[in-house]
């Protein structure tokens, strides 16, 4: 035991990383890796097994319990992201320094890259033996196991309008569970109630494009599948939809936070700023009364 | 940073609103149309996915988890009622001013509008496309996906009937977690205690009309509904059906109420206020006895 | 304001019950209720609407959440037991008094008998819609939404093992959640994680007869349809089934109740009494040990 | 009442066992008695009513509510592994000792071969006169119900990196979950989170081969059906796929183990060691301070 342990020490010394905006970086990269894991893997184990092993519910489960899971593992260190949009809100409100915003983003998308990869590596029998294998478009595509691609009823228009809203409701909700002036939730089970937002986005707006309402997430495996054999469609598919789950959510990021601060959000931290300033105003004039007395009593003294 | 740091404290500023009723009523109204903005939106999935991408346990776990989400995002500043029958019930019990009914409810009723109208204009392409766009009543109707509309089997005097027993099981549910004397739930969990209520609700009373039980809910997108193309036979359907849901739970909210009281309310107060009356009764005969050693001392004494 | 307060504490005092064993078995009515309303309201859902409106799966989480809210209506008032086979472990085990025992199978059992009355009246349009109204056998059965009837393939022997370790399984997972040298959960937790134990009995021990596993849920319903209009079939069905759901959960609970304390119970309990018996007895010792000193001392000052 | 409390009294003194190790494992016995209770028994649910009462949805919540219970049962007296492998990944970081793992996986083995045995008794009448009774292979075999067998499309290699794959996530959400440097949840429900990671498992890994995952919970069972009727056709199906099941966790536990440490627990814990250290050094330098000080002192007396 004691060799064991002896070594288990040096191990953990030599490979101890120090800065700490790299580790935050390595523990976006495993919660967005877990997310996307998890996640992409129902949606294969849905496509793959022709609907008998899963159903579009089971997605939607699996996608909001890997987001808990996900921001359970790393969200300690680094704050449990997993989605650059929501880096995007807590930087726009200036709870975040916007340099972390390209370094999550980063590797955020590198995470996502390697979920996607576990789950083609795992999957790969089954993907081989389907009939649509590597195929982007049509009936047996399988593309849509890991990136997102628009309905054939959704104009781009309204599936930019999709992806932001979604998006804004998600930061809505988040900003609420992570408000220090309006957060009701047990400490510790924040990542619980983000998962049950994702799960229940899933349920009400999954239909027109699937939901990625987030730029990692989607950006991330359809570029590994660009790699793995589908090729150049993922990008070229639904007149480059691609970018829309790029760039969509920072708007609805934006939206979202602006909203849940004209509601609610001003008006909290106002009455907490309210008080604050009545305290300190007290206290102020509670010294001023004591130098007074304290002069008098030097005067009396004198 | 430090200049970002100065407008947002300037915007935050500008935009505080200190009038607390104005407030609780804009989180309500923001609550609402959460509830509203998931909840309807699964019902559209379903519907306009012609049920590929949802089912009847899809909807009812989304209004349940909207409902938890709702209630976080106002719960700490308005209550989080969401539902005028709710509010109802506790000015009924005095623990609420009935001047905030009215106000409530106007609030509940716009919010539910406005979540509709998102999920009319996230859902447009797909409405559009559908067979039945627009139609009120028939097999590929859209009009259920905003507010309730009767089954077939049902006539209004048992439609009726389920409005006010669902509200009142609700009612009796919700009390039960609220009441300060009877109180197991960890603070922060009330919300999502709410949210099984509603699920459950859907999962055994639901096959009737829907189960609106609150009348913001339904009249905010039926409303919604006349005004953006399907018309006042939203109003006319069902022998006027759309006033069940805005009467009927005001009634299950009182035998809601008055049922809890009975069975579990009025004892567990009551154990409560005959505490507190013996240790007051304690406490006076405490200070009649020191006051007699007083006197007896100051007897002594002189 | 004043009078509507004045009007609620004068009918709270003239409602209060003060007889606490009273006031407990009312608690365990209203909780069963609420228990057996939504968890047959699931049923009824199901087999009303063809399936339309829920599933087998739906029937599971009905009941488990039923019994969640059923143990948070009543639980700080009467335990929450909800099943007279939990209130039988909990005698055997000393830990309530057996003259609860009958009280409280009798309240059960009144409560469960509304709950299936309240379901029937909610339903009632559906149900005489319904091709097969009132059967109690059948493809179109009715009869199995109130109270639990064995599958075809099903003896009576098996049907008996079925209900007795449906029971035992629930017993030891109560025990665990309830045992006070066990007890990992949250206070305020225990509801659900009891919720939960039902949700998956039902998910993997309800096909053989729709896992009972209550004497009063079985009993009480069954009563309601016998006098409802699907007559005494109800009792004569399946070789006299109806005496299995009645007296299997004895058994099981007594099985179960042995089972945990033999492989968990009696060595938890044994070593906090250990512990005791140690810190008393070094307790004593000290005392010895001083009054010898305090002998010494006295001995030195003579 | 007095002679029943004596009774129990006397009988737990002569039940209680006092060695640790030995109470421990029929903890874990127990515990993983009710994982594969409940898991097992919701396949087997699902198989003998033909989907009637089940889904392979209905299948991933009862093995991760099945874990749920299974932990809370034991986990207060044995940590709650169920697994070998999960005993495994906490050897190999020194958190349990060596001589734990071959007892704890005996034990677990034991505790899932009578959980199948339960099982097996309970559907015994659904079972003989289900079509492919006692079949291993083919349309209507029933052999899945207990033990995992691979899909028709996988290899014995992808099988092995399937099986590998889904352990390594399970042991990484577990690690993170128990870490004591990084562990967000709130004391008593960390056994509800490890269920969530076996449920979200079964989500989006269960297509390949049914996500063992679990030495003892696929060879127990394995081992009750060659004995009950199935014959030695189980562990030669597959090719041999009995083996996977067995070996192919441990290396995955490795895995899972090297990268969360990697990732996330090597910097957290190291962080924890490196204020430790600061800490213990100044206490050092004020020691010294202290000491020079008093020389000083002393310095100044003499």
């Amino acid at each position: 035991m004691g060799r064991h342990k002896l070594f288990l020490d040096k191990l953990a010394r030599s490979c101890q990383i120090r800065n700490l905006l790299l580790r935050q970086a390595m523990a976006e990269c495993l919660g967005t890796l877990i997310l996307v894991m998890f996640g992409c893997g129902a949606v294969a184990q849905l496509v793959l097994s022709d609907g008998t092993h899963g159903m579009f519910l089971t997605v939607n489960f699996a996608f909001g319990f890997a987001a808990i899971l996900g921001i359970l593992v790393c969200g300690q260190v680094s704050g449990g992201h997993l989605n650059p949009a929501v880096t995007f809100a807590l930087c726009l409100l200036g709870r975040e320094r916007w340099r972390k915003f390209p370094i999550y983003f980063l590797f955020q998308t590198i995470g996502a890259f390697f979920g996607a990869a576990i789950i083609f590596s795992m999957y790969f029998d089954a993907l081989i033996k389907h009939p649509g294998s590597f195929n982007v478009t049509g009936l047996n595509a399988t593309a849509g196991i890991f990136a997102t691609y628009p309905g054939e009823h959704l104009t781009l228009l309204n599936g930019f309008f999709d992806q932001m809203i979604g998006t804004a409701a998600l930061i809505v909700c988040i900003l609420a569970i992570v408000d220090p002036y309006n957060n009701p939730i047990p400490q510790g089970l924040e990542a619980f109630t983000v998962g049950f937002v994702v799960l229940v986005i899933g349920l009400s707006m999954g239909f027109n494009s699937g939901y990625a309402v987030n730029p990692a997430r989607d950006f991330g495996p359809r570029l590994f599948t660009a790699m793995a054999g589908w090729g150049g469609e993922v990008f070229t598919a639904g007149n480059g939809w691609f970018l829309v789950p790029i760039f969509a959510p920072f708007f609805g990021s934006f939206i979202g936070a602006f909203i849940y601060q004209l509601m609610v959000g001003f008006h909290t931290e106002g009455e907490a700023r309210d008080q604050k300033i009545a305290i300190e105003e007290s206290v102020r004039l509670t010294n001023v009364t004591t130098n007074d007395k304290t002069k008098d009593n030097a005067k009396e003294i004198h």
